[in-house]
């Protein structure tokens, strides 16, 4: 494979160690169409004869029939799928092969090919998080109104629209879809025509392969194009982010599907039993989204350790770049799928919900705001005399709108009776009409908008 | 400091766990400009008098000078920034200073501070890159005609110009500027007004405290504004891969100051010696910034490890937010700063290089393209021709160019006198004018685009 | 300092990035030791005579007062605590000062100090343990018999002893502290007299210095010996496990403060309110001390990759060793303090433990288990029974020792009257007689098992 | 599978996320194993009969041979390798199969059969890092007087010899088999008979079927005993610092290969060549065994993810335990392989080592050691004084031992002729006698040492 110069083959453990076809051969479509595309210049630039360019074509569209067919032969000793392609190449039309590598080299030749891939696994991405944005949306839509506890520490904090808490993961999962975008923007620039590092002699056209690989033009520089892996890298991060955001409505799931909270109950079809305890039902999905997050950050923190220091350009631990990558694109649409489908299925218990949001005095915060608001009360003394009124309702064991006006008024003489308006978790919500707060009307119009920004 | 409903304070334990003043102290300036943002709106909203308003803006100033001339006192009972500074605005100005909390919560407030943080970082990151841009591409300038050995695995590869190496790295930091730019984008809409994360009842103007502050709107999600911290984990992520590209570059100065490689002497004033050896002189700096690389990718796992799984809205798990970003954003800096000044006061050993260049048949790609070229033979043939060469001058122990036209024709029968004159390295990089490629032609243009593109 | 062949300082930039002073002072108890036992060595094998050796000693005594006592400039153009302390050594004594480093190189002296600091971190690091897994099985003691549901995937799994639940951490922190014996066991090879890698041509005695120093012996290799950096990062791995079996306790607190489970109150002193929210409590401790995890990972991390591929002996990469293992000790010291304040001050809601339990059909288990061994039907069919029974159950919106016999015999025919008393949460927990099993009389053996095994 | 309570089978995206047939069937010996004993235990104790349980043990050993002959039939609907032998159990022998999962969860199952199978692993690692130990012994022992330049900070520092050198390596494998070492111990207690997390009330015996799998006896604390994954942690962290001890040889062996050391060339079997360069010769396999450290630590960053912040007992996060352990493990073995195989055919260039020695003035702190032990100068002076001959000797253009005794003594009065015998590079080398240091004595002591320590 390497010429004339080799006396002896790899030893078996050279060739275990160094054989990437396992799962490099993931790349076929993209490594046969960026052959596809440098012949088909090659012979517009007449650097190879028509004949020839057009058997290597042909050959090439048979090759890739093979491989989906499955009836190609994947062979370890040929190292990769570069390789394998090109054997099988010449076995198909013989000595013509040797002419599709003019001009290029298995380090433009790669980085080209992978670069597709992670271009691919970004648009797929794209579309599985809207997908799972829209079901976002939709419950959101139907849960304008629908109240629950927001909690700050896990404590209840402030009532919130269900809609509005949906949205939040709406704005997440926006957030990664434009640093997708980005991604894909950045690492849009065909190396193609880079050879080993320094460039070539052939007079290539760089532009025609670029173009015809649907890129927005050739990189610029060769020797960086062989040895950046930038594109992985974000890639990874990009996904490390989405994978944190994925494991917090995970959590969220978990928690709202133990018997204390009960927020939610998800469907059969999502849950699953033990082996040894009969009554179980557990949120199995949920937490496999959560603990795949390690997996996620595992593969950028390879990534990361594996470039560092490398002298430029490429040397061989740049083989480690694609399992990471690869395995991270697979987890992580898979969580999407999951997250969508647990969600499509699950049953919201509204009453548990509002039943929630009433404990706890939470609407403490509305009482101190409307001393602020209605009492001119500098607002931290209004925070101290409602911590004082849930001191009292604590010993009382009761709510806030359980307490007696004279009781209110013991700690804070300026209430009137229409304090029982502001301690409803109703109107607490209804409350909330500041751009982007939580009252309904606000998240009616959140919805609208999400879907024009998200889903056209 | 929670009002009237805690009858005991915080343990020593609990206060040293607790409190963030040792690092968020940082944040002044942040903090105090949002603060007057909103006191400001709070005052065009009637929400709190003018007479207190101004009391307001004007204690915070005073505030502001005290912490920069160092007189201010930082109380770690009073756990952070926002709360040290309140309460010295009550020293200063009296109950009035309990009118600015209206209709905010330390959530947004944070968030809001941390961002400008943050903001301010990547602008700052974007003008020392650059600088180290402008020296490369000085250099690259200087050396458009410099050859040295292009290397993959470490091994010589292909003749190169200097001028195109350094050009690689500044494509490099050109993408990594890129990705800042989109990172300050992104972060860019201002989180205050969402409250402790459902908004406010107050009639507050979000638009205009963006706008004062220099965000480009309101963020759109209370519940997602104040438990987003996406901003700080892409500028990790960005700032990690700064760091990757900085270790490559710092690893092959420590590479090239070597006796063995000897292309590079840093100055005096970037070398160290040693307490035992007398004869020793180090290339500390360029071995630092590779070392701090881990440091950076550090920082990044551990605000992804701390974020996940963290269920909506504020949990205090993120207060370990600020730690990891203040000492990433100082290590880049720095790093920087010292790749700059190393490069600035390195002296390039032009004849090792070349040197360097004309060992190890680097021009053997080149004999087997003109095979292909002047000769019609296939690549894969003529490469397997020049892979025989090779061994002939290995046996002869002689370059390339210095066996007799008999022995290049015992194996390449082909061969003409003409061959000679692609032998040469300077012909070989020379001839590599395709796009991107090494050629000084095409280097003496990339410098002049470089310029271009990011030194305007 | 680095003798007479620079002719240039440090630029400013350079010394920023290079001096360790920072932080390093932190080894100057360590270092004082290290020069006080290499310079008695030197003088016991009449390398330096004893007048000398005398004022170097007496000099460093000095030192070490001054720094304690906070009168010590250190200097950061003297770039190191090591130099710090001879510059001063040599204006306290003389040129006497300049014998000191005879037969020594910073690389042993550091490696040295470094692996002393570790030493102690850990010897403090086990106390702190023990003191939390006393606190633990005092808890445990008083609660053998108190019942809550034991979970997995966060439902109601089984009925468990609470003593159980807390012994399991006993157990955790039990591993950690013999994980960090074997690291100290293995780290106590002293590197001193291993020169800057080759070791030296002086008569020194290695056994005297590391014995003076608790040293088990000297290290085997001087190549080694300044290169190892092994025990730090095996500090870190033992400290990330510890760091994980803190999260999850600390991720259990944070559960069991909600509203929703309400299985302990924190005390005042470990809880906080909100500057906004006058009703909240939040368990901030615990969330930090669950926050404060990524860090660990981070210097773990940050320390991994710092190490990576360097070549033999020292690199300077090497200094960024310190500040992660700093960090790391003094975070696990205050995690595992605050958890100590916490359960010291908690009160435990048994009776909100005991309905939780009685919640969830946790005893279907035990249904299924006296089908088979009383009954003898085969566990996969009794699994069968014991689901149908749940389903049932639930159906009926009841407990399963609420459903009537005839419900009962309706899906198993076998069951008699004693059902009844296998369906109760006691019967349940005190069944559990296996080795390591939760009944009260097991969890009383290992509560006084683990008092002998932890707390001699 | 999970009884009669739920409706619905699992969606296919359910299938997907929650299988994991595909990685754990890695399982099915340790699998079987833990089964046959526990099925001996139950026959003992009378829970089952023995016709049915040995039914039972045939059964086992029928589908093992099954699985070894490749003709078992892995279901993907059947989840994991537990649930897909059991249902080949009741296909091959009916209902009594239904009485082996009695007294027995899957939780506990898998933690006994995971920690069996990181337990062989351990074993298989350490006969292999021990036959690269033996590699690099028989290297020393060849080479105690072969000598090579020192480094620090990749500059020459003082004059070593090549035996010395590898037995550093020889050191740092050593603590790795001492560390996993300590891992087995530790984990060398069997969880099986602790149930889903609350152990069992049938009467079973755990010291049997503990003592039947090889354990050291049973665990402790049955919901610890669910829900500790420490051991596969402990496993990675110790392949991290395995792994950072490879990546450090790694990088040495591609520095010496590079043309500028020239210390060493890989046979063929061992080094690969390029698809356009015909002269190139790659020692891919060294870069790759550095390059996979990412992947290494990327595991132990996984798990620790992974586990941060799992309440008690069983989550289903952790069955994102297998597939790192599993990778990492393959992936030391591979590269310690690698390494021997590389080592095994590598020839030292001798010369080329001996000449790189001589540059740089590496005996310079030969020359400053000497004026303070023969002539009684303080160190720091010497040091000076040293470094000053070292500048003269730049200014020269000659080594240190070319300069003549007159400008030797222009720089050093004290000097006499005698000096010439200190400035050689072997009389550098045989002086360093001290405990551990590089002499040949000391090396043959070591080599003899080592061979007791690690071979025997």
């Amino acid at each position: 494979m390497w010429g004339g110069r080799f006396e002896e083959g790899p030893s078996q453990v050279m060739e275990k160690i160094n054989a990437s076809i396992d799962f490099d051969q993931n790349l076929y479509a993209q490594d046969i169409a960026g052959s596809k595309a440098h012949c088909a210049m090659l012979m517009q630039q007449h650097i190879i004869g028509d004949d020839d360019g057009n058997a290597i074509l042909k050959g090439l569209d048979t090759i890739k029939q093979e491989i989906e067919a499955g009836s190609f032969n994947f062979d370890r000793s040929l190292e990769d799928i570069h390789m394998n392609i090109e054997a099988r190449l010449t076995a198909l039309i013989g000595d013509a092969a040797g002419r599709l590598h003019t001009a290029r080299s298995r380090n433009d030749q790669v980085a080209t090919d992978f670069k597709i891939w992670v271009r691919d696994a970004i648009d797929d991405l794209d579309t599985t998080i809207q997908a799972l944005q829209r079901v976002l949306i939709d419950i959101a839509d139907s849960h304008t109104e629908t109240i629950l506890p927001g909690m700050t520490h896990l404590q209840l904090a402030q009532p919130i629209s269900l809609g509005h808490h949906m949205l939040a993961y709406v704005e997440m999962f926006g957030r990664d879809r434009s640093r997708l975008a980005d991604c894909r923007k950045r690492l849009n620039k065909c190396p193609l025509g880079s050879g080993a590092l320094a460039g070539t002699a052939f007079p290539i056209d760089r532009k025609a392969t670029a173009k015809d690989l649907g890129f927005d033009g050739p990189s610029v520089n060769s020797l960086d194009s062989v040895s950046d892996r930038d594109f992985a890298i974000e890639f990874l991060s990009v996904g490390s982010l989405l994978a944190v955001h994925l494991s917090r409505m995970a959590e969220e799931i978990v928690l709202w599907c133990t018997v204390q909270f009960g927020f939610v109950r998800l469907s059969d079809s999502f849950s699953t039993g033990s082996s040894m305890m009969p009554q179980k039902r557990n949120p199995d999905a949920a937490e496999l989204v959560r603990g795949k997050t390690g997996r996620v950050f595992g593969a950028l923190n390879t990534m990361l350790v594996t470039l560092k220091g490398l002298p430029l350009a490429y040397s061989k631990d740049m083989q480690e770049d694609k399992e990471p990558v690869f395995d991270a694109a697979k987890t992580l649409k898979v969580c999407l799928l999951a997250m969508q489908g647990m969600l499509e299925g699950a049953t919201f218990n509204t009453e548990a919900m509002k039943a929630a949001a009433e404990q706890g005095y939470v609407t403490a915060t509305d009482f101190a705001d409307w001393l602020v608001r209605d009492k001119g009360i500098p607002f931290r003394e209004a925070h101290h005399i409602a911590g004082q009124l849930v001191k009292r309702a604590e010993t009382n064991n009761c709510r806030l709108d359980q307490l007696s006006l004279d009781e209110i008024k013991s700690v804070a003489p300026q209430a009137t009776d229409e304090v029982y308006s502001i301690l409803s978790v109703e109107s607490s919500v209804n409350s909330r009409i500041s751009e982007g707060g939580t009252s309904p009307v606000n998240v009616k119009q959140a919805v609208a908008e999400a879907r024009r920004n998200y889903l056209k």
